[in-house]
């Protein structure tokens, strides 16, 4: 009679496995809590590396002059972080480039300092030896324009929060619309200032499979092979509604003033709450079930009992969390990147199929199973479509319990894959 | 190689099928947008009744002096609406509750005048020879406390908006936390006051379903039967943080003033967009992207291109909708409702077990294999620690794609169920 649910039985088997994982993970989590550091974007996405890194990076800046927006506006002066693993071969042929996700940065393997406590976010397929070799490959990442992170010491971006050359103040809001587009732009300027005119692959989760899938789009000849991690060819509305509420929280705060909070308080409330919304859509009802659990006895309600103003005690945690991440964050550029993903697109032309058919690359799709922000069905379709374009496309899944997770923290689970992808003709 | 996700298969599966209620279900909510309705908040969770009801209604009011709150605080007048469909035989043992989901009221079936344009949320499954067979049964329904419709003319409940006697002035925040136990207690109250002391049988959707299993475990003599649709027995981790992000917009709203807002002007921003992301959680991304092609044409987000202030067109939508079901509610009302499934435990003991051993009734379990609000899983594993229990207990699905909804507009679906479960010893 009973008719099972097989996704959430998927997601919910296998508990058993998942402990070890899961005792792991939250142990980094609190340590980096008591520890008081407060530098947990990456980690959010990444604390599972399978293995540390000891590869040791910079971060160099990369400068525009007058950049042109996809919209048409002009940014008189561009300024992103970018790093590199590897070495750049003398073809100036063996590079990859890696684009990242919305709350992520450049950092995408490495460490900055030997005593860093956790390495760039891909750093369990980046590096010597690993699916993305380092020993081969020359690969870079580039902070995206309106990086969320405007406030981390290791991030170099140009956004709302960025001092406008003509007025001496920050644009707020009078910062144009970017798009996935220009992140891409951006990206393929300071390549070709190094002299690259074309990438053996570009490879990205999330926002960054955006990037990837556009770049293959607009510059097929740049493009051989794509890798969408976690990804999608375009935002539906089921999508762009979801990402609009990661930016009501924001736009409602007493401190917002239309984005104009430079030279004031900032909206740090709405922040904080899309923060904990953000980081519900990447997970699951398993993960922050086994979180509950650790967090506290049956009491554990009492006082959300005797007030309305108090918290739940898994909300407390929650908003703790994303209290201490947001302190490096910017609202207005969360604004812009929510925008940029709403307005996502594949070779953003006046439709989906006219963007596909420009790809000549190589496609891997890598959805999560268990991802309730970016589901499936999203990769499946792009690889469907250009299937039916005769191109040459292959789509597997992560198969955890994390959620959208899965494509940072335990992308390791494909490695093998990845690896022998690169490796295609 | 590729691992199927079969839940989103499932979701996605017999598009064509589906088709026809879709344009139905649009052509609906369209024309009550046009006729300038605003009585939504019926339409939004049960617009699709397959048989419209003549069947006519009155709201009636009850009123409970002093009542003590599960919290142990006092509440001195307690007044809500409630509704009653068929007769009440002799021996008062013909009784069915209703018990309403979040944005819901005591309107379960029937209309209040002929020229109504839709009936009660459930009229498909209640009426004369339906499932639920007022032929056969007095059906209850009564508002809850905190009702989030507290400006819909045909609700009457008592919350945060209601005036304290001992003050002259609206509640605000200092009326009392209220408990899905509360709402049953209120209930029984009024169930007493009719000389009733037993059901037949006590039913509900979502929040709804909280009623009904807390029923079952809290006066387990008088609950021979509980059906849950789209529900759980208690609020797990993951749930109780998904439901903080509907409170978060309206406590981050400028006109919020700590819910003292009655003499000014209301947090009407907040509440919208909180109702926006209560639409798309009860919803899936199949309406979402039938609802965006009949929309606009593929230019639809050039003004969202050209400023950061524009929202894309689907938004737009999302957003009017809600406006105009916001007019009828408030938003104080929202935050306590919250609070109240945050804080749901079948039984309200120590322990969900201990909970569950109170149950004697026979149970059906109905969850919606498509549902991402209120997930299967829930509905699976009270379903399950009932049967080791040794309880007499049952489970089916809705298999539609509408997700949560499908619990309200497509309940007929499972009506044979119902009907055979309630004619059970």
């Amino acid at each position: 009679m009973a008719t099972p649910s097989l996704f959430l039985n998927k997601v919910f088997k296998n508990k058993a496995k998942q402990q070890l994982k899961y005792a792991l993970m939250l142990l980094v989590v609190l340590g980096q809590f008591l520890a008081g550091q407060t530098r947990v974007a990456a980690s959010e996405m990444g604390e599972i590396a399978d293995e540390q890194s000891t590869m040791l990076v910079d971060k160099r800046t990369f400068t525009v002059d007058n950049f042109t927006t996809f919209g048409g506006k002009t940014i008189k002066q561009v300024k992103v972080g970018w790093e590199a693993y590897g070495k750049l071969s003398e073809e100036k042929d063996n590079v990859i480039l890696i684009t990242h996700y919305f709350s992520g940065t450049s950092h995408a393997a490495g460490k900055y300092s030997v005593n860093d406590a956790t390495p760039g976010y891909w750093d369990g397929i980046i590096g010597p030896g690993k699916a993305i070799d380092t020993n081969t490959f020359y690969v870079v990442s580039v902070d995206t324009l309106a990086n969320l992170n405007a406030y981390d010491e290791h991030v170099i971006t140009t956004g709302p929060a960025s001092i406008n050359p003509d007025t001496g103040k920050p644009y707020g809001l009078t910062f144009p619309v970017v798009t996935i587009r220009d992140f891409v732009n951006v990206q393929k300027a300071l390549l070709e200032s190094l002299g690259i005119a074309k990438l053996h692959a570009v490879v990205g989760p999330s926002m960054g499979s955006m990037q990837a899938i556009d770049w293959a789009s607009a510059y097929p000849d740049w493009v051989p092979r794509m890798i969408s991690v976690i990804g999608s060819a375009e935002s539906d509305a089921w999508t762009i509604s979801a990402l609009e509420h990661w930016a009501s929280p924001i736009k409602l705060d007493t401190h917002f003033n239309e984005g104009n909070y430079y030279n004031s308080t900032p909206p740090t409330s709405g922040l904080v709450a899309s923060l904990m919304l953000i980081t519900q859509n990447a997970l699951t009802p398993e993960f922050f079930n086994m979180q509950q659990s650790k967090l506290a006895s049956n009491a554990q309600n009492d006082s959300a009992l005797e007030a309305i103003t108090n918290d739940p005690t898994i909300v407390k945690w929650l908003r703790q969390r994303a209290e201490v991440r947001s302190t490096k964050m910017d609202a207005n550029h969360l604004l812009y990147l929510v925008r940029a993903c709403q307005l996502f697109m594949a070779g953003h032309q006046d439709s989906l199929a006219l963007g596909l058919s420009n790809i000549k690359a190589k496609t891997l799709f890598i959805p999560s199973s268990s991802d309730l922000l970016l589901m499936p069905y999203l990769s499946q379709d792009a690889h469907q479509q250009l299937k039916s374009l005769g191109r040459d496309t292959h789509y597997i899944e992560l198969d955890g319990s994390l959620g959208h997770l899965e494509g940072v923290s335990n992308i390791s689970a494909q490695a093998t894959a990845i690896k022998t992808f690169l490796e295609k003709d």
